[in-house]
C-alpha cells in the first residue's frame, strides 16, 4: 500500500454530504481530491468543478471517482472516467439499464480498473448475519413492507418522477438489494402491480410477487411512497423449520424469534469504503446487477394502474 | 448418435403447426412424440394431452421437448420438463423476465440438460451474413422499422395485451434479436417512449434510442402495431465506410449498396433444430438473454404515453 488513493466525489447532493464525505475521511486509505458540483460549491478547501470533463481535465493525479449523481446520467459520466482511467463506485442503482451497466462492466475489465456497483443496503452489518441464518434453508414466506413518505425524502426532486427515475423503487431497490443478498436461492418476480399518478412516469407505489426454488411459500412486496404515518422498512422471513427472521429499519436491526441480535460491524457506508479499497486493491470489480434486473422486471410484466395526480 | 431425440410440443398454436411441426418431421434427428394442447388434438396419430404434467406422467421415453405456449407460463413448463430430464427448447421471448430466464439456466446446468432459447429472427440465413459484413466496422447510423397490423398477427390474442404479453415487443424482440446478432458492439437502449391503448396492459407502438460503443450515431427503432397498409421490416445500417447494409422482410433479405446479396441455409426453423440437436450432442446450452434485456431495459426507461383504446 503506497499513499493515499485520491477519489472525488461526482454529484455533490444529500447522500454525497451525508455519507460519502465522511466516510472517506475517516477512512485512512482514501483522501478527497476534488468534487464535481453544479449547485454548490463542494467541500471547503477542496477543488469543485461544474463537470466531470472539467475535472478529469484539471485534476491529473486522480486515482478513483464516487459518481453520487442521479442514476440516468452516471453511464455517460463513468464510462469517461473509466476511460481516464478511474476506479470508479456507483451509487445505486448503478443505471438506468442493464445493458449500460453490462457495457460499463466490459469497458472496466478492458482498461483494467475496479468497477463497485453498491448497494449500500447490503452493508448493514445485520444484512450479512441474516444471510449467514438463512443460508441452506426453505423459505415458507417472505413479506417485504417498505413505506415511506416521499414528501420527506424527495422533497421537490423531480427527476424520481421522469423516465428511468424508478419513482418508489428508488427506495424499493434497496429492499431488493437485501432481499436478494439474504435469500437461500434465486429469487424472481412472478406479478407485480404498478400504480402511476396520473400525472407521473414512475409508480408512487407497486405491489410485487415473487417466485423462488428456495420457497413453495407466499413471497411478496409492499411499496408505498404515500405513508404519512410510521414509516416502515422491513424484510420478514419464516423459515419452514418455523424461525422468524426479521431484518427491520432497512438492515439496520436483526431480530430472531423475536430476539434482537447483535450484529457489529463499521455501519453502510465505511464498510462500502474498506470493499472498494480491497477491490482495488484485489484489481478486481464487483458488479451485482440482481436487484436492478428484479426491478426491471417488475417494470417488463408489471400490471400498470393509474391512481390519483401527485403534485409536490 | 444413437436413435431419433424424441420430442414434445408444448403449445400447439400458429408457430407450432406452420414451422416446428414440419421442421421436426424434416429433420432426421427428431421424431415427434406427442403435443400438448387444450383447445385442440395436435397432430394425427400423435398422442395429444391436455397439460404438459399429464404428458410427463404418461409418455416415458422423451428425450426433448420445444416449449411454444404463450411466454407467460413458460417458466412453469420449462421447469417441470427440465427436472424431468428433458433437453428443452424455447420459443421466443424465452420467458416473462431475466431473472426467471437464468433460473432456468441455472436448473438446466444442474441437472444437467440443455437449454435452448430460440431466436428465429436471428437464424435467418442473411443474418450471420450482415453479421460478418458489420464485424469490426463502426456504425453511422442504425434504423430499425418494424410496423405490421396486429389485428392480422394477433387476431382476437388477449394475452398480448395483459402484463407479460409485451404488446408491440412480441414483434419488436425479433428485431432486437437481429440487431444484437448483427451489431459489431454492444447496444443498449438509452431512451424509449411507449404508446399504451387507454384500455390495454401493453404497448402498440414504440420509439427506441440505442447506444453503443462501436457508433457516435443515431441508433434507433420503431415498432408500430398499427400500420395497416404495406408492412415494413426492415433494419437499415450505415458503416462509417459508407457501406449501407440493409436487412428486409424480417432478416430474410440482405441487400448492401442496393445489391440484393444471395445467403443460402436452411431457413429459419430447420437451422433452430439443427442448433438444437448440435447443442444436445455437445451437451451444452446457448441461452441469450440481450434482446429480452433490451426489451425490459425499454420498460424500465420508457416513457408511457396513452394513445386511442384498442378494440380486436
Amino acid at each position: 500500500m503506497t499513499g493515499k488513493l485520491r477519489i472525488a466525489i461526482v454529484g455533490y447532493g444529500k447522500i454525497a454530504q451525508d455519507q460519502h464525505v465522511p466516510s472517506i475521511a475517516a477512512n485512512p486509505r482514501f483522501a478527497l481530491a476534488a468534487t464535481v458540483s453544479r449547485s454548490t460549491s463542494g467541500v471547503p478547501d477542496i477543488p469543485n468543478f461544474s463537470s466531470h470533463t472539467d475535472m478529469l481535465a484539471a485534476v491529473k493525479d486522480l486515482d478513483a471517482v464516487a459518481i453520487c449523481t442521479p442514476p440516468s446520467v452516471r453511464y455517460g459520466i463513468a464510462r469517461d472516467c473509466i476511460a481516464a482511467g478511474l476506479h470508479a463506485l456507483l451509487e445505486k442503482p448503478p443505471g438506468v439499464s442493464l445493458s449500460e451497466v453490462e457495457e460499463l462492466a466490459r469497458l472496466a475489465g478492458e482498461k483494467p480498473v475496479t468497477l463497485f456497483t453498491t448497494w449500500h443496503a447490503q452493508h448493514n452489518p445485520p444484512v450479512p448475519a441474516a444471510a449467514a441464518l438463512l443460508k441452506g434453508q426453505r423459505v415458507a414466506a417472505m413479506r417485504i413492507e417498505w413505506r415511506e413518505n416521499v414528501r420527506k425524502w424527495h422533497p421537490g426532486q423531480a427527476w424520481v418522477w421522469e423516465p428511468g427515475g424508478f419513482g418508489v423503487f428508488d427506495p424499493g431497490i434497496n429492499a431488493l438489494s437485501i432481499a436478494t443478498r439474504i435469500f437461500p436461492g434465486a429469487l424472481f418476480v412472478r406479478e407485480a402491480e404498478l400504480f402511476f399518478p396520473a400525472n407521473k412516469q414512475a409508480p408512487i407505489a407497486a405491489n410485487l410477487r415473487f417466485e423462488s426454488p428456495a420457497s413453495e411459500g407466499k413471497l411478496e412486496a409492499v411499496f408505498d411512497w404515500r405513508e404519512t404515518g410510521g414509516e416502515t422498512w422491513t424484510i420478514a422471513l419464516r423459515t419452514e423449520q418455523g424461525d422468524d427472521i426479521l431484518l427491520a429499519d432497512g438492515g439496520a436491526r436483526l431480530v430472531r424469534n423475536g430476539q434482537e441480535e447483535a450484529a457489529p460491524g463499521p455501519g453502510e457506508y465505511p464498510s462500502l469504503y474498506e470493499e472498494f479499497a480491497s477491490l482495488i486493491d484485489a484489481r478486481t470489480s464487483h458488479v451485482d446487477l440482481s436487484p436492478l434486473r428484479l426491478a426491471a422486471d417488475a417494470f417488463l410484466v408489471g400490471r400498470r394502474t393509474l391512481v390519483e395526480a401527485f403534485e409536490d
